[in-house]
Protein backbone atom coordinates (compact mmCIF):
# COMPACT_ATOMS: atom_id res chain seq x y z
CA UNK A 1 0.00 0.00 0.00
CA UNK A 2 1.71 3.55 -0.88
CA UNK A 3 2.24 5.65 2.05
CA UNK A 4 0.97 9.44 1.56
CA UNK A 5 2.36 12.23 2.73
CA UNK A 6 -0.29 15.35 3.45
CA UNK A 7 -0.21 18.27 5.19
CA UNK A 8 -2.94 18.24 8.40
CA UNK A 9 -4.43 16.39 10.98
CA UNK A 10 -6.66 13.24 10.60
CA UNK A 11 -9.66 14.01 8.89
CA UNK A 12 -7.84 17.08 6.94
CA UNK A 13 -9.39 17.48 3.45
CA UNK A 14 -5.91 16.65 2.06
CA UNK A 15 -5.96 13.10 3.61
CA UNK A 16 -9.65 12.78 2.33
CA UNK A 17 -8.08 13.69 -1.18
CA UNK A 18 -5.25 11.06 -0.96
CA UNK A 19 -7.99 8.62 -0.04
CA UNK A 20 -10.00 9.22 -3.09
CA UNK A 21 -6.67 8.92 -5.72
CA UNK A 22 -4.75 6.22 -3.81
CA UNK A 23 -8.13 3.93 -2.35
CA UNK A 24 -8.73 3.62 1.34
CA UNK A 25 -5.86 1.20 1.68
CA UNK A 26 -3.32 3.86 1.24
CA UNK A 27 -1.71 4.81 4.54
CA UNK A 28 -1.86 8.49 5.15
CA UNK A 29 0.91 10.40 6.67
CA UNK A 30 0.20 13.62 8.73
CA UNK A 31 2.78 15.99 8.20
CA UNK A 32 2.80 20.00 10.16
CA UNK A 33 3.59 21.77 6.93
CA UNK A 34 3.37 21.99 3.28
CA UNK A 35 7.31 21.98 3.46
CA UNK A 36 7.68 18.58 5.79
CA UNK A 37 5.01 16.80 2.49
CA UNK A 38 7.25 17.78 -0.44
CA UNK A 39 10.09 17.00 2.12
CA UNK A 40 8.85 13.77 2.59
CA UNK A 41 8.20 12.70 -0.78
CA UNK A 42 11.55 13.84 -1.87
CA UNK A 43 13.72 12.26 0.93
CA UNK A 44 12.04 8.88 0.64
CA UNK A 45 9.82 8.81 3.78
CA UNK A 46 6.82 8.44 1.37
CA UNK A 47 5.70 7.49 -1.86
CA UNK A 48 3.92 10.34 -2.49
CA UNK A 49 2.41 13.62 -1.19
CA UNK A 50 -0.99 15.19 -1.68
CA UNK A 51 -1.09 19.04 -1.58
CA UNK A 52 -4.05 21.60 -2.40
CA UNK A 53 -2.71 23.93 -4.70
CA UNK A 54 -6.08 25.86 -5.49
CA UNK A 55 -9.72 26.53 -4.29
CA UNK A 56 -12.47 27.91 -6.59
CA UNK A 57 -13.09 30.70 -4.39
CA UNK A 58 -10.12 31.82 -2.43
CA UNK A 59 -7.41 31.13 -4.90
CA UNK A 60 -4.19 29.31 -5.05
CA UNK A 61 -1.96 28.16 -2.33
CA UNK A 62 0.67 29.87 -3.50
CA UNK A 63 3.38 28.36 -0.71
CA UNK A 64 2.78 24.92 -2.54
CA UNK A 65 3.28 26.66 -5.89
CA UNK A 66 6.74 28.04 -4.77
CA UNK A 67 7.59 24.63 -2.90
CA UNK A 68 6.86 22.93 -6.70
CA UNK A 69 9.52 25.07 -7.87
CA UNK A 70 12.01 24.58 -5.07
CA UNK A 71 11.69 20.68 -5.14
CA UNK A 72 12.16 18.16 -7.63
CA UNK A 73 9.17 16.07 -7.93
CA UNK A 74 6.67 15.65 -10.48
CA UNK A 75 2.84 16.24 -10.59
CA UNK A 76 1.43 12.71 -11.51
CA UNK A 77 -2.04 13.43 -10.54
CA UNK A 78 -4.65 15.73 -9.58
CA UNK A 79 -7.63 15.45 -7.35
CA UNK A 80 -10.98 17.91 -7.13
CA UNK A 81 -13.02 17.70 -4.38
CA UNK A 82 -15.97 19.69 -3.71
CA UNK A 83 -15.66 20.97 -0.38
CA UNK A 84 -18.49 21.72 2.31
CA UNK A 85 -17.92 22.94 5.33
CA UNK A 86 -19.16 22.51 9.07
CA UNK A 87 -19.50 24.86 11.91
CA UNK A 88 -18.36 22.33 15.00
CA UNK A 89 -17.91 23.13 18.30
CA UNK A 90 -18.47 21.08 22.01
CA UNK A 91 -21.69 19.65 22.77
CA UNK A 92 -24.39 21.69 24.18
CA UNK A 93 -22.56 24.78 23.08
CA UNK A 94 -25.26 27.19 21.40
CA UNK A 95 -24.42 30.05 18.52
CA UNK A 96 -25.22 32.97 21.12
CA UNK A 97 -22.02 31.38 23.17
CA UNK A 98 -19.21 31.68 20.24
CA UNK A 99 -17.26 34.62 20.31
CA UNK A 100 -14.22 33.06 18.03
CA UNK A 101 -13.43 30.78 15.83
CA UNK A 102 -10.72 28.68 14.46
CA UNK A 103 -9.72 27.56 11.27
CA UNK A 104 -7.27 27.36 8.39
CA UNK A 105 -7.85 30.77 6.04
CA UNK A 106 -8.83 29.65 3.41
CA UNK A 107 -11.96 27.61 5.15
CA UNK A 108 -12.25 31.14 7.15
CA UNK A 109 -12.03 32.99 3.75
CA UNK A 110 -14.65 30.51 1.99
CA UNK A 111 -17.26 30.86 5.21
CA UNK A 112 -16.51 34.47 5.46
CA UNK A 113 -20.12 35.87 4.50
CA UNK A 114 -21.36 32.83 6.52
CA UNK A 115 -19.79 33.81 9.54
CA UNK A 116 -20.95 37.69 9.65
CA UNK A 117 -24.47 36.45 9.47
CA UNK A 118 -24.12 33.64 12.22
CA UNK A 119 -22.03 34.92 14.33
CA UNK A 120 -21.99 38.96 13.76
CA UNK A 121 -18.61 40.46 15.45
CA UNK A 122 -16.81 36.71 15.71
CA UNK A 123 -13.02 36.81 16.32
CA UNK A 124 -11.11 34.76 13.25
CA UNK A 125 -8.50 32.45 14.69
CA UNK A 126 -5.89 31.41 11.67
CA UNK A 127 -5.15 27.32 12.67
CA UNK A 128 -2.26 25.53 10.37
CA UNK A 129 -5.35 23.23 9.35
CA UNK A 130 -9.36 22.74 9.26
CA UNK A 131 -9.08 19.52 10.93
CA UNK A 132 -5.99 21.11 12.95
CA UNK A 133 -8.76 23.31 14.10
CA UNK A 134 -11.09 20.66 15.52
CA UNK A 135 -8.48 18.83 17.42
CA UNK A 136 -7.40 21.92 19.17
CA UNK A 137 -10.77 23.32 20.28
CA UNK A 138 -11.47 19.47 21.75
CA UNK A 139 -8.27 19.40 23.63
CA UNK A 140 -9.21 23.21 24.77
CA UNK A 141 -12.33 22.16 25.64
CA UNK A 142 -13.85 26.01 25.48
CA UNK A 143 -17.40 26.76 25.17
CA UNK A 144 -16.81 30.31 23.47
CA UNK A 145 -15.22 28.70 20.52
CA UNK A 146 -16.25 27.31 17.49
CA UNK A 147 -14.05 25.25 14.30
CA UNK A 148 -14.52 25.20 10.49
CA UNK A 149 -14.28 21.37 9.06
CA UNK A 150 -15.09 18.79 7.42
CA UNK A 151 -17.89 16.02 9.48
CA UNK A 152 -15.20 13.76 9.08
CA UNK A 153 -13.04 15.68 11.68
CA UNK A 154 -15.74 16.60 13.72
CA UNK A 155 -16.34 12.90 14.58
CA UNK A 156 -13.16 12.04 14.92
CA UNK A 157 -13.24 14.18 17.67
CA UNK A 158 -16.40 13.82 19.24
CA UNK A 159 -17.40 17.34 18.90
CA UNK A 160 -20.99 18.74 17.10
CA UNK A 161 -22.07 19.82 14.05
CA UNK A 162 -24.15 23.20 14.95
CA UNK A 163 -24.73 24.30 11.07
CA UNK A 164 -23.82 22.31 8.42
CA UNK A 165 -22.96 24.19 4.78
CA UNK A 166 -21.53 27.09 6.28
CA UNK A 167 -19.60 27.80 2.93
CA UNK A 168 -20.49 30.84 1.05
CA UNK A 169 -20.93 29.83 -2.15
CA UNK A 170 -21.43 25.85 -3.41
CA UNK A 171 -19.13 26.14 -6.09
CA UNK A 172 -16.30 25.22 -3.40
CA UNK A 173 -13.83 23.36 -5.02
CA UNK A 174 -10.44 22.41 -4.34
CA UNK A 175 -7.94 21.18 -6.63
CA UNK A 176 -4.71 18.81 -5.24
CA UNK A 177 -2.02 17.68 -6.73
CA UNK A 178 -0.39 14.18 -6.27
CA UNK A 179 3.41 14.24 -6.01
CA UNK A 180 6.10 11.66 -6.75
CA UNK A 181 9.93 11.61 -7.08
CA UNK A 182 8.99 9.48 -10.73
CA UNK A 183 6.90 11.30 -13.25
CA UNK A 184 3.62 9.50 -14.29
CA UNK A 185 3.00 6.42 -16.68
CA UNK A 186 0.16 7.58 -18.67
CA UNK A 187 -1.87 5.74 -21.14
CA UNK A 188 -1.65 6.38 -24.46
CA UNK A 189 -4.78 8.68 -25.70
CA UNK A 190 -5.94 9.67 -21.65
CA UNK A 191 -7.44 12.82 -21.64
CA UNK A 192 -4.16 14.71 -19.61
CA UNK A 193 -3.64 17.82 -18.56
CA UNK A 194 0.10 19.04 -17.92
CA UNK A 195 1.73 21.51 -15.73
CA UNK A 196 4.59 23.90 -16.55
CA UNK A 197 6.58 26.82 -14.58
CA UNK A 198 8.63 29.61 -16.17
CA UNK A 199 10.31 32.98 -16.56
CA UNK A 200 10.89 35.12 -19.41
CA UNK A 201 13.10 38.37 -19.58
CA UNK A 202 11.78 40.96 -18.69
CA UNK A 203 10.58 43.01 -22.24
CA UNK A 204 7.26 44.19 -23.61
CA UNK A 205 4.87 41.21 -25.56
CA UNK A 206 6.73 38.53 -23.77
CA UNK A 207 3.85 37.20 -22.08
CA UNK A 208 2.05 37.20 -25.46
CA UNK A 209 4.94 35.35 -27.26
CA UNK A 210 4.58 32.80 -24.61
CA UNK A 211 0.56 32.44 -25.10
CA UNK A 212 1.15 32.35 -28.63
CA UNK A 213 2.81 28.98 -28.60
CA UNK A 214 -0.14 27.47 -27.10
CA UNK A 215 -2.93 29.61 -29.13
CA UNK A 216 -1.14 28.94 -32.65
CA UNK A 217 -1.33 25.21 -31.87
CA UNK A 218 -5.44 25.28 -30.54
CA UNK A 219 -3.51 24.08 -27.26
CA UNK A 220 -6.36 25.35 -24.42
CA UNK A 221 -4.58 26.93 -20.90
CA UNK A 222 -6.55 25.81 -18.32
CA UNK A 223 -4.84 28.00 -15.19
CA UNK A 224 -2.01 30.85 -15.39
CA UNK A 225 -0.63 31.93 -12.22
CA UNK A 226 1.82 33.97 -11.48
CA UNK A 227 4.60 34.55 -8.65
CA UNK A 228 6.97 36.40 -8.00
CA UNK A 229 10.89 35.46 -8.93
CA UNK A 230 12.75 35.55 -5.87
CA UNK A 231 15.85 38.46 -6.53
CA UNK A 232 14.09 39.90 -9.17
CA UNK A 233 11.51 42.63 -8.04
CA UNK A 234 8.22 42.50 -10.58
CA UNK A 235 9.41 40.13 -12.67
CA UNK A 236 7.45 37.16 -12.82
CA UNK A 237 7.40 33.18 -12.58
CA UNK A 238 4.42 31.73 -14.57
CA UNK A 239 2.72 28.32 -13.68
CA UNK A 240 0.42 27.39 -16.89
CA UNK A 241 -1.61 24.53 -16.86
CA UNK A 242 -2.58 23.39 -20.58
CA UNK A 243 -5.22 20.28 -22.31
CA UNK A 244 -2.26 17.18 -23.30
CA UNK A 245 0.40 15.16 -22.79
CA UNK A 246 4.03 16.67 -22.74
CA UNK A 247 5.21 13.48 -24.73
CA UNK A 248 2.42 13.86 -27.17
CA UNK A 249 4.12 15.53 -30.11
CA UNK A 250 2.35 19.07 -30.36
CA UNK A 251 2.99 19.70 -26.81
CA UNK A 252 6.57 19.21 -27.31
CA UNK A 253 6.81 21.14 -29.76
CA UNK A 254 4.82 23.87 -28.06
CA UNK A 255 7.12 23.71 -24.98
CA UNK A 256 10.65 23.16 -27.26
CA UNK A 257 8.87 26.71 -29.10
CA UNK A 258 8.66 28.53 -25.67
CA UNK A 259 12.39 27.22 -24.66
CA UNK A 260 13.58 30.02 -27.04
CA UNK A 261 11.74 32.63 -25.25
CA UNK A 262 12.26 31.86 -21.75
CA UNK A 263 15.19 32.06 -18.93
CA UNK A 264 14.08 29.10 -16.79
CA UNK A 265 11.46 26.49 -18.34
CA UNK A 266 10.34 23.01 -16.01
CA UNK A 267 7.57 20.98 -16.62
CA UNK A 268 6.36 19.80 -13.33
CA UNK A 269 4.41 16.71 -15.17
CA UNK A 270 1.70 15.54 -17.25
CA UNK A 271 -1.03 13.42 -15.35
CA UNK A 272 -5.16 12.18 -16.41
CA UNK A 273 -7.75 14.69 -15.87
CA UNK A 274 -9.97 14.36 -12.83
CA UNK A 275 -13.30 15.07 -12.43
CA UNK A 276 -14.89 16.62 -9.30
CA UNK A 277 -15.82 14.41 -6.46
CA UNK A 278 -18.17 15.60 -3.26
CA UNK A 279 -16.86 15.34 0.57
CA UNK A 280 -19.01 16.69 3.47
CA UNK B 1 -4.77 68.29 5.51
CA UNK B 2 -5.90 64.89 3.96
CA UNK B 3 -7.19 61.64 6.28
CA UNK B 4 -5.85 58.15 5.06
CA UNK B 5 -7.43 55.08 5.83
CA UNK B 6 -4.98 51.88 6.51
CA UNK B 7 -4.62 48.54 8.16
CA UNK B 8 -2.77 47.84 11.03
CA UNK B 9 -0.90 50.09 14.29
CA UNK B 10 0.76 53.06 14.11
CA UNK B 11 4.22 52.10 12.88
CA UNK B 12 2.35 49.48 10.27
CA UNK B 13 4.29 49.96 7.00
CA UNK B 14 0.94 50.73 5.40
CA UNK B 15 1.10 54.01 7.49
CA UNK B 16 4.27 55.29 6.27
CA UNK B 17 3.45 54.83 3.22
CA UNK B 18 0.25 57.12 3.45
CA UNK B 19 3.63 59.78 4.90
CA UNK B 20 5.31 58.95 1.89
CA UNK B 21 2.34 59.56 0.12
CA UNK B 22 0.46 62.33 1.40
CA UNK B 23 3.21 63.83 3.36
CA UNK B 24 3.71 64.40 6.84
CA UNK B 25 1.01 66.49 7.78
CA UNK B 26 -1.46 63.74 6.58
CA UNK B 27 -3.66 62.41 8.78
CA UNK B 28 -3.88 58.52 9.31
CA UNK B 29 -6.44 56.45 10.44
CA UNK B 30 -6.17 53.22 11.76
CA UNK B 31 -8.19 50.48 10.52
CA UNK B 32 -8.33 46.80 11.81
CA UNK B 33 -9.08 44.95 8.31
CA UNK B 34 -8.32 45.89 4.94
CA UNK B 35 -12.65 45.69 4.41
CA UNK B 36 -12.94 48.23 7.02
CA UNK B 37 -9.72 50.85 4.74
CA UNK B 38 -12.10 50.00 1.31
CA UNK B 39 -15.07 51.29 3.55
CA UNK B 40 -13.87 53.91 4.99
CA UNK B 41 -12.95 55.89 1.86
CA UNK B 42 -16.27 54.52 -0.06
CA UNK B 43 -18.70 55.77 3.01
CA UNK B 44 -16.58 58.95 3.01
CA UNK B 45 -15.28 58.33 6.78
CA UNK B 46 -11.66 58.36 5.02
CA UNK B 47 -10.33 61.18 2.08
CA UNK B 48 -7.87 58.20 0.65
CA UNK B 49 -6.78 54.66 1.63
CA UNK B 50 -3.15 52.91 1.28
CA UNK B 51 -3.32 49.10 0.85
CA UNK B 52 -0.73 46.86 0.02
CA UNK B 53 -1.03 45.48 -2.85
CA UNK B 54 1.85 43.24 -3.98
CA UNK B 55 5.57 42.25 -2.38
CA UNK B 56 8.02 41.31 -4.33
CA UNK B 57 9.18 38.34 -2.20
CA UNK B 58 5.73 36.82 -0.70
CA UNK B 59 3.75 38.09 -3.98
CA UNK B 60 0.36 39.29 -3.99
CA UNK B 61 -2.50 40.29 -0.96
CA UNK B 62 -5.42 38.95 -2.70
CA UNK B 63 -7.59 40.05 -0.39
CA UNK B 64 -6.81 43.47 -1.63
CA UNK B 65 -7.46 42.20 -5.43
CA UNK B 66 -10.67 40.95 -4.42
CA UNK B 67 -11.69 44.31 -2.38
CA UNK B 68 -10.87 46.01 -5.30
CA UNK B 69 -13.52 44.16 -7.45
CA UNK B 70 -16.02 44.34 -4.89
CA UNK B 71 -16.11 48.46 -3.84
CA UNK B 72 -16.30 51.44 -7.03
CA UNK B 73 -12.93 52.93 -5.68
CA UNK B 74 -10.38 54.42 -8.17
CA UNK B 75 -6.22 53.44 -7.69
CA UNK B 76 -4.85 57.11 -8.21
CA UNK B 77 -1.34 56.01 -6.68
CA UNK B 78 1.22 53.79 -6.03
CA UNK B 79 3.86 53.84 -3.28
CA UNK B 80 7.12 51.48 -3.78
CA UNK B 81 8.60 50.96 -0.25
CA UNK B 82 11.51 49.17 0.07
CA UNK B 83 10.99 47.29 3.52
CA UNK B 84 13.41 46.04 5.88
CA UNK B 85 12.21 44.08 8.58
CA UNK B 86 13.58 43.75 12.55
CA UNK B 87 12.99 41.21 15.41
CA UNK B 88 11.77 42.63 18.40
CA UNK B 89 11.33 41.63 21.87
CA UNK B 90 10.83 42.85 25.22
CA UNK B 91 14.71 44.72 26.51
CA UNK B 92 17.29 41.93 28.21
CA UNK B 93 15.92 39.09 25.85
CA UNK B 94 18.15 37.48 23.66
CA UNK B 95 17.71 34.86 20.88
CA UNK B 96 18.09 31.43 22.75
CA UNK B 97 14.72 33.08 25.42
CA UNK B 98 12.83 32.44 21.88
CA UNK B 99 10.35 30.40 21.20
CA UNK B 100 7.60 31.78 19.53
CA UNK B 101 7.64 34.72 17.29
CA UNK B 102 4.39 37.43 16.19
CA UNK B 103 3.98 39.02 13.02
CA UNK B 104 1.83 38.99 9.71
CA UNK B 105 2.03 36.25 7.24
CA UNK B 106 3.47 38.29 4.63
CA UNK B 107 6.57 39.11 7.00
CA UNK B 108 7.28 35.69 8.09
CA UNK B 109 7.32 34.69 5.02
CA UNK B 110 9.90 37.28 4.08
CA UNK B 111 12.14 36.05 7.07
CA UNK B 112 11.36 32.39 6.33
CA UNK B 113 14.88 31.22 5.95
CA UNK B 114 16.42 34.01 8.68
CA UNK B 115 13.78 32.66 11.20
CA UNK B 116 14.67 29.17 10.69
CA UNK B 117 18.53 30.34 10.80
CA UNK B 118 18.66 32.28 13.64
CA UNK B 119 15.88 30.73 15.92
CA UNK B 120 15.40 26.60 15.00
CA UNK B 121 12.22 25.42 15.64
CA UNK B 122 10.67 28.76 16.81
CA UNK B 123 6.81 28.76 16.48
CA UNK B 124 5.27 31.35 13.87
CA UNK B 125 2.57 32.68 14.74
CA UNK B 126 0.64 34.94 12.89
CA UNK B 127 -1.04 38.40 13.58
CA UNK B 128 -3.05 40.73 11.57
CA UNK B 129 -1.00 43.18 11.31
CA UNK B 130 2.90 43.62 11.89
CA UNK B 131 2.97 46.56 14.16
CA UNK B 132 0.18 45.06 16.32
CA UNK B 133 2.29 42.08 16.51
CA UNK B 134 4.95 44.24 18.72
CA UNK B 135 1.48 46.10 20.37
CA UNK B 136 0.70 42.54 21.12
CA UNK B 137 3.88 41.75 22.28
CA UNK B 138 4.35 45.05 24.62
CA UNK B 139 0.85 44.27 26.45
CA UNK B 140 1.65 40.72 27.14
CA UNK B 141 5.03 41.45 28.25
CA UNK B 142 6.03 37.66 27.17
CA UNK B 143 10.12 36.82 27.05
CA UNK B 144 9.15 34.00 25.38
CA UNK B 145 8.15 36.06 22.34
CA UNK B 146 9.39 37.95 19.29
CA UNK B 147 8.18 40.12 16.92
CA UNK B 148 8.85 41.23 13.55
CA UNK B 149 8.18 44.98 12.32
CA UNK B 150 9.47 48.12 11.86
CA UNK B 151 12.03 50.18 13.57
CA UNK B 152 9.38 52.96 13.97
CA UNK B 153 7.06 50.20 15.49
CA UNK B 154 9.87 48.92 18.13
CA UNK B 155 10.20 52.62 19.10
CA UNK B 156 6.21 53.56 19.85
CA UNK B 157 5.76 50.70 22.27
CA UNK B 158 9.69 50.70 24.23
CA UNK B 159 10.57 47.38 22.86
CA UNK B 160 14.48 46.55 21.69
CA UNK B 161 15.18 45.47 18.23
CA UNK B 162 17.70 42.06 18.45
CA UNK B 163 18.97 41.89 14.93
CA UNK B 164 18.27 44.57 11.88
CA UNK B 165 17.57 43.76 8.50
CA UNK B 166 16.25 40.07 9.31
CA UNK B 167 14.79 40.00 5.94
CA UNK B 168 15.68 36.79 3.35
CA UNK B 169 16.12 38.75 0.63
CA UNK B 170 17.30 42.30 0.48
CA UNK B 171 15.07 43.07 -2.99
CA UNK B 172 12.14 43.07 -0.69
CA UNK B 173 9.68 45.72 -1.68
CA UNK B 174 6.06 46.29 -0.95
CA UNK B 175 4.07 48.07 -3.35
CA UNK B 176 0.73 50.29 -2.12
CA UNK B 177 -2.09 51.59 -4.41
CA UNK B 178 -3.44 54.73 -2.90
CA UNK B 179 -7.39 54.39 -3.16
CA UNK B 180 -10.10 57.66 -3.63
CA UNK B 181 -13.73 58.06 -4.71
CA UNK B 182 -12.42 60.14 -7.47
CA UNK B 183 -10.34 58.87 -10.29
CA UNK B 184 -6.54 60.92 -10.42
CA UNK B 185 -6.27 64.11 -12.27
CA UNK B 186 -2.82 63.21 -14.31
CA UNK B 187 -0.92 65.93 -15.94
CA UNK B 188 -0.53 65.56 -19.52
CA UNK B 189 2.77 63.68 -20.50
CA UNK B 190 3.33 62.39 -17.30
CA UNK B 191 4.44 58.51 -17.01
CA UNK B 192 1.50 56.33 -15.92
CA UNK B 193 0.30 53.35 -15.32
CA UNK B 194 -2.63 52.26 -15.29
CA UNK B 195 -4.91 49.13 -13.90
CA UNK B 196 -7.58 47.48 -14.58
CA UNK B 197 -9.76 43.94 -14.21
CA UNK B 198 -11.39 41.50 -16.85
CA UNK B 199 -12.92 38.22 -17.14
CA UNK B 200 -13.71 36.55 -20.57
CA UNK B 201 -15.63 33.72 -21.85
CA UNK B 202 -13.60 30.45 -21.19
CA UNK B 203 -12.75 29.64 -24.42
CA UNK B 204 -9.15 28.53 -25.91
CA UNK B 205 -6.74 31.24 -26.68
CA UNK B 206 -9.10 33.82 -25.24
CA UNK B 207 -5.66 34.98 -22.69
CA UNK B 208 -3.77 35.00 -26.09
CA UNK B 209 -6.10 37.25 -27.81
CA UNK B 210 -6.22 39.54 -24.65
CA UNK B 211 -2.34 39.88 -24.94
CA UNK B 212 -2.75 40.61 -28.23
CA UNK B 213 -4.93 44.17 -27.81
CA UNK B 214 -1.47 45.18 -25.73
CA UNK B 215 0.86 43.61 -27.72
CA UNK B 216 -0.17 44.65 -31.32
CA UNK B 217 0.01 48.74 -29.99
CA UNK B 218 3.64 48.18 -27.61
CA UNK B 219 1.60 48.75 -24.59
CA UNK B 220 4.32 47.23 -21.76
CA UNK B 221 2.16 44.92 -19.08
CA UNK B 222 4.01 45.05 -16.29
CA UNK B 223 1.78 42.46 -13.71
CA UNK B 224 -0.66 39.86 -14.44
CA UNK B 225 -2.72 38.30 -11.48
CA UNK B 226 -5.60 35.74 -12.02
CA UNK B 227 -8.10 35.78 -9.51
CA UNK B 228 -11.23 32.99 -9.10
CA UNK B 229 -13.99 34.28 -10.24
CA UNK B 230 -17.05 33.24 -7.82
CA UNK B 231 -19.54 31.54 -8.53
CA UNK B 232 -17.74 29.92 -11.77
CA UNK B 233 -15.13 27.31 -10.69
CA UNK B 234 -11.75 27.44 -12.70
CA UNK B 235 -12.77 30.43 -14.31
CA UNK B 236 -10.80 33.63 -13.51
CA UNK B 237 -10.55 37.31 -13.37
CA UNK B 238 -7.24 38.97 -14.24
CA UNK B 239 -6.22 42.17 -12.72
CA UNK B 240 -3.57 43.79 -15.67
CA UNK B 241 -1.15 46.71 -14.75
CA UNK B 242 0.31 48.69 -17.81
CA UNK B 243 1.75 51.49 -18.63
CA UNK B 244 0.17 54.32 -19.80
CA UNK B 245 -3.03 56.48 -19.16
CA UNK B 246 -6.27 54.88 -20.17
CA UNK B 247 -7.33 58.77 -21.20
CA UNK B 248 -4.56 58.46 -23.91
CA UNK B 249 -5.84 57.50 -27.33
CA UNK B 250 -3.92 54.05 -27.54
CA UNK B 251 -4.55 53.30 -24.28
CA UNK B 252 -8.67 54.14 -25.11
CA UNK B 253 -8.42 52.05 -28.23
CA UNK B 254 -6.80 48.79 -26.42
CA UNK B 255 -9.40 49.30 -23.51
CA UNK B 256 -12.23 49.54 -26.32
CA UNK B 257 -10.51 46.47 -27.85
CA UNK B 258 -10.43 44.53 -25.01
CA UNK B 259 -13.77 45.11 -24.40
CA UNK B 260 -15.07 43.41 -27.50
CA UNK B 261 -13.63 39.82 -25.39
CA UNK B 262 -14.57 40.32 -22.09
CA UNK B 263 -17.62 39.59 -19.80
CA UNK B 264 -16.15 41.89 -17.54
CA UNK B 265 -14.23 44.99 -17.73
CA UNK B 266 -13.01 47.59 -15.64
CA UNK B 267 -10.62 50.18 -15.35
CA UNK B 268 -9.35 50.53 -11.88
CA UNK B 269 -7.72 54.05 -12.74
CA UNK B 270 -4.88 55.75 -14.41
CA UNK B 271 -1.93 56.65 -11.99
CA UNK B 272 1.94 58.22 -12.10
CA UNK B 273 4.75 55.71 -11.31
CA UNK B 274 6.61 55.50 -8.42
CA UNK B 275 10.24 55.31 -7.34
CA UNK B 276 11.02 53.31 -4.64
CA UNK B 277 11.80 54.64 -1.04
CA UNK B 278 13.64 52.62 1.78
CA UNK B 279 11.94 52.26 5.14
CA UNK B 280 13.85 50.64 8.10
Amino acid sequence: MPTVAYQGEPGAFSEQAAFDHFGVDAIPQPCTTFDAVFGAVTDGASDYGVVPVENSLAGSIHRNYDLLMRHHLYIVGEVILRISHNLIALPGVQAPDIHRVYSHWQALDQCEQSLTRLLPGVERIQVYDTAGSVKMLAEEGRRDTAAIASKRAAELYNLSILREAIEDDATNYTRFAVLSRQPAEIAPGAACKTSIVFAMRNVPGSLFRAMAVFALRDIDLTKIESRPLQGSPWEYLFYLDFGGNAHDDVCRRAINHLSEQTTILRVLGSYPRAAAISVK
